[in-house]
């Protein structure tokens, strides 16, 4: 799992940061890709990265404010464009449905692959067997929610090793040791599923939230999440200002990761008020976090490692 | 007035194309901007020219295609971000209100300038006391709208050196004088106005089309016009294509230009399959426009001169 931030400004694009869209890269999981939100352009950075927009399974989209939604026709009928096939699922609130429908409508555009559009209530919004998402109310000016994807553990894998060295014929007895059964072989001996298998691998959990003020939902869906993404849209001189804007300061980002224990910390929707000059009084902001924390740029790669650490790295073209 | 084009693409944002924009830069005329469509990340090109959204006056939307108009929602909120307060009207083709009024509502935009949205029919849909602007249905797949853009004949300056000599008072009579009238001085001598006056400055008209094929209303549109602005989708090989989607190919462009007996061709809405090593061949097929002509690139300027000669020069940030 590696998350890669397409957008990462306030309100407007500015020259160094795109209006909001973040990658959930799952290929390594399930072959595709997530979307959280999608503000104008997001079709525009994709150009600058390797991925394609067929590969998008599904998009979830915080609140309807234009910086989040703007860039969903386009790149809706790009994925089309492009050759896309596979059913697409956009997840949001209320309204997301008209405006889809409406701008796809209106500006004749028909898609080649099949279009869900769910409109989201607090709780599970998907679940299949490995991934679950849940979802809950922040506090913004406008219905805006948090979203937190679980990644069930992974059973460990067969260790033909060990599978040969007991002569265990191959067939359907190895699937049963890989699901974590045990089984007894036509010669009466008991294979133990724990003898032949890894461990299995903890599944992860990160946190994507919308913007918001500071909120206990926030806490509890960031709860011991591996990365939790929060907004940072001001410093601690806008404390005021984030409050009359329902929007969060750093240091009030880090204090989400720190209740929720998460384990990593990302801000993002950076005001252009901001300049690489902020930084280290800003990553000092974010120091109560208790873990460590990033603050997210335009093309920059947070990639989840199994040892549980993180590896980030850019692709920016400038 | 100087066009300045903001994206030259066909459909798709590429890296080297945006989706169609076209700034009619009126600001020595009118202190003013009128824009012509506006494709996604039209707000995005605009942060990489000196061009302040609340000085964008007008903006004329040609058809209801995605990559002509998905910039709006954005543009129009962030116009109001940055301080606009002037009214701006968006002409455009039946459901531009619907497709602005719902995307602006849901994304909870609230403007801070009164936005006026006028549904265009055939004929004149802007007239004040030095513009005119006349639209025409062109032949795509869908409604699409030509604009010819006509400035009226400016009066003379007025030469101060010649009504000193003849002691004209200042005052009232000086105006009627540059107005075009002659008139009697209180010691009864007539002064003509054609005498103290610099020859009227023809006005110019510049002709921007949608998406088309090869159509006689292109050719009424772009009667005489100082610059014809015609897509071109297709070169000679993909004539079948252009008929089947509904545009041209730069030959196509070149006959409209050549009978309509106009002083300049700018071809754009160029497809991503062309690169610069096309270009000698793609203006080959200009040729035949008998006027000079230019395939636009993003961020290419064409000022008209006061000889009615064009200079052209780009402000490309690559």
């Amino acid at each position: 799992m590696e998350l890669l931030f397409l957008g990462t400004g306030a309100g407007m694009p500015s020259k160094q940061r795109n209006t909001t869209s973040i990658v959930v890269n799952l290929v390594e999981e399930r072959g595709t890709y997530w979307l959280i939100d999608c503000g104008e352009a997001t079709q525009h950075q994709l150009l600058y990265t390797s991925l394609k927009p067929r590969r998008i399974e599904k998009i979830f989209i915080t609140h309807m404010h234009g910086d989040h939604i703007y860039g969903l026709p386009g790149l809706l009928g790009s994925r089309s464009f492009l050759g896309g096939t596979e059913k697409l699922t956009v997840y949001g609130p209320r309204g997301i449905e008209e405006y889809i429908r409406l701008s796809l409508k209106l500006s004749r555009t028909h898609l080649t692959y099949p279009l869900e559009i769910i409109e989201i209530e607090p709780g599970v919004v998907f679940e299949d067997t490995e991934f679950r998402v849940l979802t809950e109310r922040l506090d913004h000016v406008i219905p805006c929610y948090g979203f937190r994807i679980e990644q069930n553990d992974q059973p460990g894998t067969l260790l033909m090793e060990k599978v040969r060295e007991l002569h265990v014929p191959r067939g359907p007895l190895l699937g049963r040791l890989k699901a974590g059964e045990d089984i007894v072989l036509e010669d009466g001996r008991v294979v133990k599923s724990g003898d032949v298998t890894s461990q299995p691998k903890p599944g992860f959990t990160v946190t994507v939230l919308g913007d918001t003020r500071f909120t206990e939902s926030s806490i509890a869906l960031a709860k011991e999440a591996d990365i939790v993404v929060h907004e940072a849209t001001f410093d601690d001189t806008g404390k005021k200002m984030a409050q009359d804007y329902g929007h969060s300061t750093f240091r009030q980002a880090a204090q989400v990761a720190n209740e929720a224990q998460a384990k990593h910390l990302i801000v993002t929707h950076i005001s252009a008020r901001f300049t690489n000059e902020n930084e280290p009084s800003l990553l000092a902001e974010l120091k109560e976090s208790g873990c460590p924390s990033f603050i997210a740029s335009d093309f920059m790669h947070y990639k989840l490692l199994r040892d549980g650490s993180i590896e980030s790295f850019t692709t920016s073209p400038k």
